[in-house]
């Protein structure tokens, strides 16, 4: 099975740091390989991968600001989609825009929605929903208006995360520093707590940094900016839990899932899909207002991470992913 | 001949006050039904046309800003792409996006380059130039690194424009209020020869205006806003010089050439394609500083009136754009 993978231009395959379609597009890509598939990534060229690389821009445009979007976008999708004969099948990471080049080309296109940026880019789904094949990344994410395929979890590269059933006695939180990801109800639950929270992430929103984060910064309240993947494993390994109070109904938590698979429980808000991610009181608490994560900081030490390790190893894997998607382009390909 | 017209939706083609491209994309709509050619124009469907007309969205995303851009974009490009094949050809005037599809359809593909918003942009056309056909507006907005199949020149709707041949005593600003086009500029030229100028156009640039256009408003120098179709004509025609003194290499001129149209000479700064649109001396003329066009307000008395309404109605004509259209279309398909 000759397979296309296209990734997003935005950042590098995988990022250096932020960027989770394109690393879930990398992890995809390797372990594809892995299992002895013939795969041509497509990605920006600066890209590290086992698979054959093809690319029109050396950097993505958000490390090459110099760069059009939109320029970049297009001569990305449309080199894919010129050689499009030579796949058997082709898996795009890149939102709906390839969808619109997908009825002009022979081998069919499985589209992973990395989640809805607004409800204004369903109708493309809509669209190409009965000639085209949709992957949710959670079954709390699906769209009433379209059909899926299956729902394929985001999978970790294991080997990056090490267990670890001795952390120390701080709270993290690890994302994107904005309003959605709840990092100012990260705050408010550790001063209630009078625990000691480590911030990692970038600052996506200036303002809501400026205003709700850093007033906070000192012994207790440290941000320490973005992490790359050694500091992540480190950091995530030696919390005692991480905190997810997100204000919005996030797709999918790849931070938890990574979390738990070093041991580490999580205490989110119960929205989106953190149940599907979370077993509560077994790997982490689903808290349905700010108090209820507040009384579940007490109760860490209630959970085993030997079972977080397990639970998030079982399903939130590379290979259970790889797995999953093999699956899916049998599907398609048997029609 | 079975033509497809792809125009931008941005605005209802023809536009209701701005929208160049769409203005041109109707103008030449028309044109080729007039000539008898079987033409779908693809655009919004609010859209008025002789032609048949395929759309995917009621209303341009300028006109109903609840929509995507990007979303409706791609929605009507590949909305004829998968249409292709009903055509002999198709004729974009939607910029460089169309053309990444154009090798995955049979019909050929013509682009009219309605300007370069960017250098950034040049790959594309550098990409498709050995695929694709590109015609310039004007010769002095070809790229050096793009063929080009031919210039035609844009058409105007002659039937909408009166010779005038007893003007008003006012000078006439008619664009956008943008540094690019010189409203500030216009000012000052009216100001040093005491003329009295009336500016119309939409307001592209607001700090702009604030800073260079309000303080300087009164009996002497009017704003009125943008002008639709009628009050244009009486505008134009009224005007006893139109002053265009532009501070970057205009494509095209469209109100340069609609003002001769109406008998009214032109005061332009000699810049990107004013060589081609005006006869210096004769339909007006071809300023190289601030100086030289002050100087040109007191020599308007020399310009025959007729002269430049002559000149225009020959190379500036709907007729006549359709006619080099045509004459494209069939050195195309002869190969």
């Amino acid at each position: 099975m000759r397979i296309a993978v296209l990734a997003p231009v935005a950042w590098r395959t995988p990022p250096r740091h932020y960027g989770p379609w394109e690393q879930i597009a990398s992890n995809l890509t390797e372990g594809l390989v892995s299992s002895g598939f013939d795969v041509t990534l497509f990605a920006t060229g600066d890209s590290l991968t086992t698979a054959k690389l093809d690319f029109v821009a050396q950097r993505g445009y958000e490390e090459d600001k110099e760069q059009d979007a939109k320029v970049l976008e297009c001569l990305h999708i449309s080199n894919l989609m010129e050689k499009a004969s030579r796949f058997d099948i082709i898996h795009n990471h890149f939102d709906f825009l390839p969808l619109t080049w997908s009825r002009l080309i022979a081998p069919p296109m499985i589209t992973t929605i990395h989640g809805f940026s607004s409800h204004k880019i369903v109708p493309v789904f809509k669209k190409y929903n009965k000639t085209s094949h949709y992957i949710s990344i959670s079954n709390a994410d699906r769209s009433r208006e379209l059909d899926y395929l299956a729902t394929v979890y985001n999978g970790i590269n294991t080997a990056e995360f090490t267990f670890n059933n001795t952390p120390e006695d701080y709270l993290l939180y690890f994302g994107r520093i904005h309003h959605d990801k709840g990092t100012a109800e990260a705050i408010q639950i550790a001063m209630s707590t009078k625990r000691r929270l480590i911030i990692a992430g970038i600052i996506q929103d200036s303002n809501y940094y400026e205003t709700h984060v850093k007033p906070y910064l000192g012994d207790q309240i440290q941000f320490i900016g973005s992490a790359g993947p050694e500091e992540r494993n480190i950091l995530m390994g030696n919390a005692s839990a991480l905190l997810h109070p997100i204000n919005f109904k996030e797709p999918f938590g790849m931070s938890v899932a990574e979390a738990m698979l070093c041991g580490t429980p999580v205490i989110a808000f119960n929205k989106g899909s953190m149940p599907e991610l979370i077993k509560h009181e077994e790997t982490g608490f689903l808290a349905n207002s700010p108090e209820e994560a507040i009384e579940a900081v007490h109760e860490i030490p209630k959970i085993n991470r030997s079972a977080c390790h397990k639970w998030a190893a079982s399903r939130f894997s590379k290979e259970k992913m790889v797995s999953d998607y093999i699956k899916a382009y049998q599907k398609v390909l048997e029609n």
